[in-house]
């Protein structure tokens, strides 16, 4: 049964703020609308189909996921379509993958002809028709094929049956420099995203889908000439990491992971209940300072190290004292891995525990 | 249903090489019995009552967990004892855990006169005891009183209904310097234990359980004079950090996770479909460098970085070569917190899939 206010909760426990959440979905929803993008929200932040659904009911245009096991997960938020943007494979997920696409348009982004061979042969042999995006690297040095090497795989794509061609995709390369040198950056994305879509339509292909964008990068997104969808994830609940890229305010963190003093008995230090089977132990993504979230009521306290279960937060400049048995409630670095270890997260209002999701995609590796 | 060899196993999958395993299982079962010290291994690392039976069919007095939660699930293991080695409270998680002390003996380490008296009162009120540990920091600088304190707070257990006083804990403190300096820090804690125990001695407090030990320092237990438990986790598996600190050698880590390349499209690079979520953002535990696996095949390749699900290998110096499809099998750098993200992993021989568990204490943050 759940408890009515968070001061009855088990410790540790991520609590999300849901005014915060939903002014976070509208301003987003109002964003993409507003520029007329495409929002295709990745649910690898939520992982939960009710939270889907809501994105959905705001005017997203389908959903994000990055396995197939998310894929199933998702149908139940019944979105019009699915993207699985990962190059997926193998005979297992691809049988999987193949029987979601029954029930709702999936594309999936890929940088091999290899992948497309093989999801070309599992769509062909069920009879089903998987949408492609051709994924580009314009910057992040991760997955993508270079610009010039698009129209090649375009081609491949194209003659294979069980496949249908739907455009490009991208990760921002401009996410890696969100500093003095961001704009600088942002142009030189546009820059290179223009000249492949030129030289695609001097071949012949338009594409019907430019998908990019992420949570960092959001508000610069109509920036980008040609672009038309947008597939942030964190922008939901945002986090540490999404304040320090100056992408929202600390007010805008909806997600946040109470916990409980367990000792004092170190002086200068206090630890706390969650290390990193809690807040994972993912550092800042920009800047070298380690330390691990924000404690909302004593932020220049420093929550230095973690171990599995326990954290340590450094007390020398914190505003208040803590003893054994006092909560504090922390805003995590990266809230997205923190989901994923979490079985179990709340829905509050101020105090008030008013709903409770079970994080339906968590642990989905295949 | 199983398949027959891990080349059919859907990737990223958690692969426990089954001789390896039992080697290291016998090998501090026989170490432990070798010096007269009880063996009470610490299941966080595989959170699988099926190991911690093994366990103690290998002779373990008993078994350690971290959370309540944790214990629920290892009840299924019948253990004689358990030990929740970590500082408990709260009326949800107490009266919880009375409920495990109606079917096992539990026993709790503690570090303050608060958690001893929330015990207590729920001990009580239930009918049951617990037993209790008064943990001390030799050198750890985590949880722990001060040696000075460990009297008055035996003082204080002793004189609440619902609590036996067993002894006491410690995480060792030599842990944190397993290099040169080791044996001299290794002295210390043996001269700081020395004296506690002398101490105690001196007001009549006699503990029967001495209780201290990890992985990393298991070797070197029977040289503290006193200690007569250790509670090693990581052993099971042994993993990146373990061999890093000389507490074991490659060929003695059982735990791997099979990856698969799913892009070789940026030069010099390939991404394998496991980051955070697979491994874990755990840097190494000694030294500066910053990568997450070792590539059995491929040693000089090194995993530089991670998204969620994406691992960045840099090839410069690997031995071989990977395209798109092929696999890479990785020893993480910290085992346990991959277990903890994994829903299911495989007992293998060889490339034979002997048999698979659910990591039925995953995610028992409570």
């Amino acid at each position: 049964m759940l408890p009515e206010t968070i001061h009855e909760l088990d410790t540790p426990a991520l609590l999300i703020d849901l005014d915060i959440m939903e002014r976070n979905l509208t301003r987003m929803a109002s964003y993409a609308a507003g520029h007329g993008l495409r929002l295709r929200p990745h649910t690898k932040t939520h992982k939960i189909p009710a939270l889907g659904r809501r994105q959905l009911d705001l005017g997203a245009a389908g959903l994000t996921v990055a396995k197939v096991g998310e894929a199933e997960v998702m149908l139940s938020a019944a979105p019009h379509d699915l993207l699985v943007a990962y190059p997926t494979f193998g005979a297992r997920k691809l049988a999987r993958l193949v029987e979601v696409a029954r029930h709702t348009r999936v594309s999936m982004s890929i940088d091999s002809a290899f992948v497309a061979d093989e999801v070309s042969a599992a769509a062909a042999r069920a009879g089903v028709n998987i949408g492609i995006l051709v994924e580009s690297d314009l910057g992040m040095g991760r997955v993508g094929v270079a610009p010039a090497q698009v129209a090649a795989l375009i081609r491949h794509v194209s003659g294979l049956p069980g496949l249908e061609w739907d455009g490009i995709a991208f990760y921002p390369g401009h996410v890696k420099s969100l500093d003095a040198t961001g704009e600088a950056t942002l142009a030189q994305v546009a820059a290179t995203l223009d000249e492949l879509l030129s030289g695609l339509a001097r071949e012949g292909f338009v594409p019907r889908v430019v998908s990019g964008g992420s949570t960092p990068t959001w508000s610069r997104s109509h920036k980008l000439a040609g672009l038309n969808e947008i597939r942030p994830g964190t922008y939901i609940f945002n986090d540490r990491n999404t304040v320090l890229a100056g992408a929202c305010e600390w007010e805008d963190c909806a997600g946040s992971i109470l916990t409980t003093v367990v000792s004092t008995a170190v002086p200068g230090q206090m630890i706390i209940d969650g290390g990193s089977k809690t807040f994972s132990s993912d550092r800042l993504a920009i800047g070298s300072e380690v330390s691990f979230g924000r404690l909302t009521e004593a932020p220049s306290a420093v929550f230095t190290r973690m171990n599995e279960e326990h954290g340590y937060v450094d007390l020398a400049e914190a505003e208040r004292g803590f003893k054994v048995g006092d909560k504090a409630r922390v805003i995590p670095n990266h809230i997205c891995v923190c989901m994923n270890l979490h079985e179990e997260v709340y829905g509050v209002r101020g105090d008030r525990v008013e709903t409770s999701w079970k994080v339906e995609g968590r642990g989905k590796l295949q």
